[in-house]
Order: C-alpha cells, then sequence, then structure tokens
C-alpha cells in the first residue's frame, strides 16, 4: 500500500534532535540543551477570576485588552503600533509558522542571520524556503553584504534577531540597526523581526527594534511571553505594517481559530500589575548570576578549546570552537556523560557558512550544575578535539 | 512598494464570513449562523492545582494523562489506538490545518462530502486543494460513487463528518460506514474522519467511527472538546494510523511546539470526574429541548418553503429551499430585521453541486429566540422567494 504525502513532509528535517532533547530529559543529565527557563522562577499561576469569562470561543485576533497593553508596549519601543495591527499568537513559533505560510512557496528566497534559530529554519525550510545566509559579527549583519543580498536573491523578506541572537548571543548596535533599517527601506523588503529576549537583560545595551527604524518597507515584529512568564500557557504575538495585517488574521483563524483565553487573561492582569515588575527584577538577577557563573567556568576550562563573548542578555553562550570538532559525535559522547549542549552546526542556514561551535543555555540549570556541566563539557571537547581529523 | 506572498495567500477566502459573524454579535441580534455552544451549559473552569505544573514547556504529543484519557476513549469505541497514537492539538480546527500540511501541495486531488464543513474547505483550499464533492444522502454518501471518484480522482485523502454532519447533520447508517470503510480498504485510500459532534446526541443512532471498521487504509481521526466543554481552551486531539503519526507530531511541533498545559490539565481532571457525565447529561437534555423547539417553530413557519429533517445530534439544522433564493443576499435582508443564519452555499466543495439551502444553530439561542427567530426568517425568505429569478 502506498499512500503519498505532500513535498512538505520531505523537507521536514529527521527527528535527531526531538530525540536529543528528550535524551537530556533523564534525570541526573546536565542540559544546557534547550532555551528552557529556569521554572522555579516562573509566576504562579493564578487564574481565580480569569477563567469565567474564557469558555466560549473567542476573536483570531486575541482578547482586546491584552492586544491594548502589547499595543501601548510597542508604541514605547519606538514601533508605529496601534492595537489593531496586533494578533495574539499560540506562542512565538505560531508566529513563525504564520510567516511562512504568508510569505513561502516552494523556492521563495528568504535572507537570515547566519547562524539563526533553528526552529525557525525548520518551519521556513518545510514550506519550501530557498536560504541565504548573512553572516553574524559581534554588532549585527554587514548592511553592505545586506543590501547585495538582497538586489542578487530578491528575498521575500528577511529574517533577524538582532536582540540577543539566537544562537549567538549578538546584540546589533545601534548603528547597525540603522542601517539594516535602511537598506531595507530603499529595496522595499519585508523584515521579519523576531524579539523573544528582548527584557531578559543584564548589561544593558541599545535594542531599539529595527522595525522602529523602518519608514516605508513592510513589517512583522514577533514577540513571546514564555521567555518571561510560563510558556506553559503558549501565548505570543506579532504586530505587522497595516497591509500584512489582515492575511495575518486570516492565516491564524484558519490554523487553531484563535489563542487559549484563559492565558491571554492571566496575562492581561499579571503584566498590569506590580507583581510583573519584581518578578522581572528578580529572574533577571538570578540569570545574570548564571551568565556569570557560566562566564566564569568557561574561562576556567574552555580557554584554548573556543572563543567566546559573554551575551549582555538572553539565554544563551555560543563557543565557536577552535579544532574542527564534529559537534554531533561530541554530543553523543557528552551525553555519555551526562551533560548536554546543542551542536551548533544545526543552526547554519547554508553548509558553506558552517563553523564548529557550541550552544549554551545558561538559565535552566543552578550555579553548581552549571559549574560540573562546563568542567566535564571541556573534558569531552578536549578528547574530541585530541581525535578530531582537519 | 510591491511585495510578493505566497500564493496560498491568492486562495484565502474573502474575509466576508467573518464580517457577517461579527454582525451577528451586535446585540439584539438572533444568530443562527456560528456553531457556538451554550456558554450557560459550561462548566466552571476551576484550574485549583492544574497550573503549578502547566508552567514550563510541554511535550509536542500533549500530556501523558490527557493522551492516556482520549486513546482509552477511543479504544472503546473500537478504534484500534494505543496512546502512542493521539496527538493533542491547539483546537480541532489544528488537526484540520495539519491534515492539509501533511498531504496537499498545489493541485492535490481531496474529496469530500458535497456539503461540507466551511472552515475545512478554505484550510484546505489555501494549501492549494482541487476539490471532489461527494453528494450527501439521507443514510451518508454513496459507497459506489465514493469507488467511482477514488478511481477516477486519486485523491490524496477523503474527508467526512460522518456523524452528525456539519452543515447537513446527517448522521451515516451502520451500513454505510462499513460500505465506506470497505471502499476505503480496498483502495488503500487514506480517511480523515472529523468527529466533534458524536457526544451531542438527542436521538440514539449507530455511530462506531468509519475509522474502527478500517484494516488496512491509513486514518486519521479528529476530535474535540469545544462543543462538548468549553472552546476558549482551544484544546483537541487527533489520533491517526502508526504510519502517519511521526510526521504529524513534527508538523505540530513546527505550527506551535504543543498545545497550552493549562487546559490539558483541567480537561484531565474534568474528563475523568463525575461532574462529566451529569454535565454531558443535563447539556444534552437542553440542546434535545432546543432542537426540538425549532423543529416546533420550523413546522409552524418553513412549511413550503423548505425541506429538512430533524437532527438526530450535533448542533445544526439542514434546510433545502424549495425556491433558488440567494442566500447571501437574503442574509443581508436578513440582518436588516436582527436575525442571521449562514448561506447554505459557502459549503459545497464545487459549485456545480449547489443547491439554495441554510445552516441554523440550535444550541446557542434560548427557546424564547429560537421562535421568535424562526418566524422572522421565515417572513424574510418568503419575501425573497417572492422576488427570486428561477
Amino acid at each position: 500500500m502506498t499512500h503519498r504525502l505532500s513535498r512538505r513532509t520531505e523537507r521536514l528535517t529527521s527527528s535527531l534532535i526531538r530525540d536529543i532533547l528528550q535524551i537530556t530529559q533523564r534525570p541526573g543529565v546536565i542540559s544546557f540543551a534547550g532555551g528552557l527557563p529556569a521554572e522555579e522562577l516562573m509566576p504562579e499561576l493564578d487564574f481565580g477570576a480569569c477563567a469565567a469569562d474564557s469558555r466560549q470561543y473567542g476573536p483570531s485576533e486575541g482578547e482586546p485588552a491584552l492586544r491594548e497593553l502589547i499595543a501601548r508596549g510597542l508604541s514605547g519601543l519606538g514601533l508605529r503600533c496601534q492595537v489593531e495591527q496586533v494578533l495574539v499568537t499560540t506562542g512565538s513559533q505560531q508566529g513563525i509558522d504564520l510567516v511562512g505560510k504568508l510569505f513561502i512557496d516552494e523556492g521563495t528566497p528568504v535572507l537570515l542571520e547566519s547562524p539563526t534559530y533553528l526552529a525557525a529554519l525548520q518551519c521556513f525550510r518545510v514550506y519550501g524556503a530557498e536560504f541565504h545566509g548573512l553572516p553574524l559579527q559581534a554588532e549585527g549583519i554587514d548592511p553592505d553584504a545586506l543590501k547585495t543580498a538582497i538586489v542578487r536573491h530578491r528575498p521575500a523578506f528577511v529574517y533577524l534577531i538582532p536582540s540577543f541572537q539566537n544562537p549567538s548571543g549578538c546584540c546589533y548596535t545601534d548603528g547597525a540597526r540603522r542601517a539594516v533599517a535602511a537598506v531595507l527601506d530603499e529595496t522595499g523588503t519585508p523584515l521579519v523581526e523576531d524579539d523573544p529576549y528582548r527584557d531578559l537583560v543584564y548589561t544593558s545595551c541599545d535594542r531599539t527594534p529595527v522595525c522602529a527604524y523602518l519608514e516605508r518597507a513592510p513589517w512583522i515584529y514577533l514577540g513571546s511571553f514564555s521567555k518571561i512568564t510560563a510558556p506553559g500557557l503558549r501565548v505570543g504575538y506579532l504586530a505587522s505594517s497595516p497591509a500584512l495585517f489582515p492575511w495575518l488574521v486570516r492565516l491564524k483563524q484558519s490554523s487553531d481559530l484563535h489563542t487559549g483565553r484563559t492565558g491571554q487573561a492571566w496575562l492581561t492582569r499579571f503584566l498590569a500589575s506590580s507583581d510583573f515588575g519584581k518578578h522581572m527584577a528578580h529572574m533577571n538577577g538570578v540569570y545574570a548570576d548564571r551568565r556569570d557563573t557560566m562566564q566564569a567556568a568557561l574561562d576556567r576550562h574552555f580557554n584554548g578549546l573556543a572563543e567566546w563573548s559573554a551575551p549582555a542578555g538572553g539565554l544563551f553562550f555560543w563557543l565557536r570552537l577552535v579544532e574542527n570538532i564534529d559537534t554531533l559525535a561530541a554530543l553523543k559522547v557528552a551525553l555519555n556523560h551526562d551533560v548536554a549542549f546543542m551542536p551548533g552546526e544545526l543552526f547554519f542556514p547554508v553548509a558553506e557558512q558552517r563553523y564548529p561551535a557550541l550552544r549554551l543555555n545558561f538559565s535552566h540549570a543552578t550555579p553548581d550544575k552549571i559549574e560540573r556541566g562546563i568542567a566535564l563539557l571541556s573534558k569531552v571537547l578536549g578528547e574530541c578535539a585530541a581525535t578530531a581529523i582537519d
């Protein structure tokens, strides 16, 4: 018996990562692999009065009060954003999926940072995107390289994570943000700005959304509550320039009608309360300590093995390895030692731009586990380096 | 400035229905248009202890305890279904979207009942499906016509709603179910069985899932909690034959990582409690009364205007109009009289099979509104019929 599936399914990548992440949930494994917030820091979900009005079907665009709060927040960041341009999504991942649905046919060219967010690559690939990578530098992508790539590839959109980028931790300079916006405006190229880490900041730095600097290019801004509250709620959002918005709402409706209402109601109350500010200050304090703990451990154990810089915010260290180590093979060895990381090669949109690297999450493990895990990992990688074939 | 969107967006139908449904929310409008459950009958959402364990990211497949309950329920209906074959979805609409993602490329042939669920048509159309309709009769679709259509069109799958079909209310006879299953098995054609109304039953009737009669054809069974608990939670599910399941999980993960955990936790507790049975008995009692109220009102006001039969379950009456009335135009007139219905023509997969019809929901309006609304509607349609051009 044969039955045929869509061509889309041929582009679904293997379940390797799913398998890895499942192994990391084994008790005793120190995992730097996922992008998990620390559960012990998450706010209590006290639904109380939220539940009663959340039972019936709701609007596809999201709950009006939550959209209002989001629009106010984005306006405060400099975006020209009315409440009518805000769409609540079932997590930020759904925002990425809607971007794929909106823009991508088989062979549609897309420009992205190299490296970039693994799950965005997977999602866009399923829709048939043809990737072109923009190498990331310390200050962001190079605006001239962006312009050259736009002229050459005529992408349907450019996907960027300018603040505490995943996986690199890079935070674009204000100059780079303005220069990138100018190129997008000049060429009329749509920008998809993914910004889930903006509020996880430990060392103050410029992070005006690139969308806020756009004058005429279409834009979609993706935001998340997962990293700052509780990802289990699955509530994120997007805002877009007005012309794109009606398409996104209809695609959203076709995807799941609307996002769960209880989580939206709880978030509306929590974000407007004084608890939210206290929660953020506490969480960022703890995460800053964990970042510093990992930085100190890396200094002790990874000198000579890798190059990195401490991220000013977000959830990740990005280690560029000195030796040409096969990081997927190294991960298998590491798992035998009960420590996990994300192999860097998965984050590159095109093979030619790859270099050996690791992504290490510092938000989830406690400081003593960070110390032990980094020591373990350096041993594993030291051994892999000794047997590496260049 | 031009920017190009995917070809998918060209197939997004107009927002007419969205606009209509928004008008029906105007105070004072008696709406038979949507498929809304009655809010006053929904169970209290008492999250209590559910919230604490629902904060972190969860599994893409869904919460193990809920999957277990679902698998047990489906096994009880005769499906060969292990817990490993159950995927929790963000409402049943997401199940439909995943089916589209899994099977449909541009031009992929799909067989469906004629008429069938509007939102499934819209969703499959966006992915590029080419529709072929199987006319519905009182006992279901004709198995011989199904076989002829399969041989002729070689569809990627057949989409059916055998129990209390939307919009027609039809419940396939057991003979039709077995005969349809035999044709699907013989031809190895995948079945997508959408079954959100199965537990809304007012007059007992056979409703073994067609999937339960399949011996070798691949299958996906779509289930919903929206109609029996609270749609605002956005929790539905699917189960599938083993070979299709890994694809569906990966597409789900790419769509929104996983479904919100709080709703899943609440449902797990509620479905396992004795409250659930009491709730269903009460709700079905009220809905049966409303069905009977609408039937009596139709008998008084629609004789000579339309033909129909009282549905044994589900949420809808389907009225086949005697005169060739333009139901979209009639809806505009009806809205001026503060009464709303769904125009039948939207539910047909192909234009040639269309006939003038209305879909009337009976679960949402109270009995006195049903009586008043049906009387109003008959006047509107009587006037439209008088001016109808045949």
